[in-house]
């Protein structure tokens, strides 16, 4: 199967469907979307105009939960288990980590230290439904499935600004954020993203106001919050 | 397999599910749950706090998009196709029918004349991707699926503010605004609310101080413009 991924190099939705597709092992290009001036022929292909899309075969298919339940049907080894049950659990926290997602880009881009704080509570009830989850084996701690496809890219992201000397921002969750240092160093999840990665996500929170960027760049800006933390 | 529907009056997202449920011709109990005051074995069963939980045979499960392929894959005839691809995009545009959950939410809820008309362009462009889904072929317009069930409760209120006098909300979009009426009018969707649905649903939103039912109700309230339209 021919696989392209139409991708934006700091979207979380994209990541979540690049790592899918590093778990499966599966070889496939990427192409990128100026979301600022998205051309004509990636409008047609997306319905809502956004990414990620994957052109399978040159069959489009857009949302990225879709997307990556694709890729679970139609490459092996199967993540979803057999059991209707486990099936419905799963796809339920997959609802979930899309509350962790709002929760960390409110956070990120809030442009004052009350709405951070507001921000940070909002994450802090989020993440204490993982913690519960992990606590009771609802989700599986040291395995890999939809659901860690699902939330990685988010704590790569929390993760990540701790690196760069930032706070730390999951510690009402210790099980989670030993969690989501796993998760974020591991292959699929930290190879699916440019390299320079982390200078293009701090540049785009600070263009939107980012208190939490600020926070870290100091008066020298994120290039240089970034080259500091050497990631 | 014994099920109880963990339910709210107006909630569409539990519509969702008693939609399926009827739907799959599978009977069920309910439990209604007060929003308002929660009770700890409901907030144990239910990460988020949210209806509808599912509860078959004993286990509990939640979100209704994850709720309606369990009842899928479970209790027969199969709405989801085989093929991987029909599936995606099934999938796919369950995720475009809460984005029309959002904005009809928005646009009843809205308190000034300016919102409204704000909310109205939103709930527009999405009208608009499914009328070149319907027109395209990619929804079954005639057939019946998860991707109806996902949308038919959000089409349902917009068809009942037209028939309780209001203005009509679909102009913008012919073909959705007759597949909204059949849906609408369909048994599983008509005859899965309360009785006294239109009341009620009216006096939620006029609680949330809807310019909408304002208009709707003049200076005598919902319950005046419901007896009036006879729904």
């Amino acid at each position: 199967m021919k696989l392209e991924l139409c991708s934006y190099p700091t979207c979380p939705y994209v990541h979540r469907s690049a790592i899918m597709l590093h778990e499966k092992g599966v070889p496939f290009e990427r192409c990128h979307i100026d979301l600022k001036n998205k051309p004509d022929w990636f409008l047609a292909i997306s319905p809502r105009g956004k990414v990620p899309v994957l052109v399978a075969d040159g069959v489009a298919l857009f949302e990225s939960a879709a997307i990556n339940e694709f890729l679970d049907e139609t490459h092996g080894p199967r993540f979803l288990p057999d059991d209707p049950f486990e099936r419905a659990r799963q796809r339920a926290w997959i609802e979930v980590a899309n509350d962790l997602f709002l929760a960390q880009y409110k956070l990120f881009t809030a442009p004052s230290a009350e709405e951070v704080d507001a921000a940070a509570r909002t994450l802090d009830s989020v993440l204490l439904l993982f913690e519960k989850a992990l606590a009771s084996g609802v989700i599986d701690e040291t395995g890999f499935g939809l659901v860690h496809a699902a939330a990685a890219p988010a704590f790569y992201r929390l993760v990540l600004f701790a690196r760069l000397g930032g706070a730390r921002l999951m510690t009402a969750a210790p099980r989670v954020a030993a969690w989501a240092e796993r998760l974020a160093s591991r292959p699929s999840v930290a190879e699916t993203v440019p390299d320079d990665f982390a200078a293009r996500w701090l540049r785009s929170i600070s263009e939107k106001g980012s208190h939490l960027a600020r926070s870290l760049a100091g008066a020298s800006g994120p290039e240089a919050a970034v080259s500091r933390a050497a990631v």
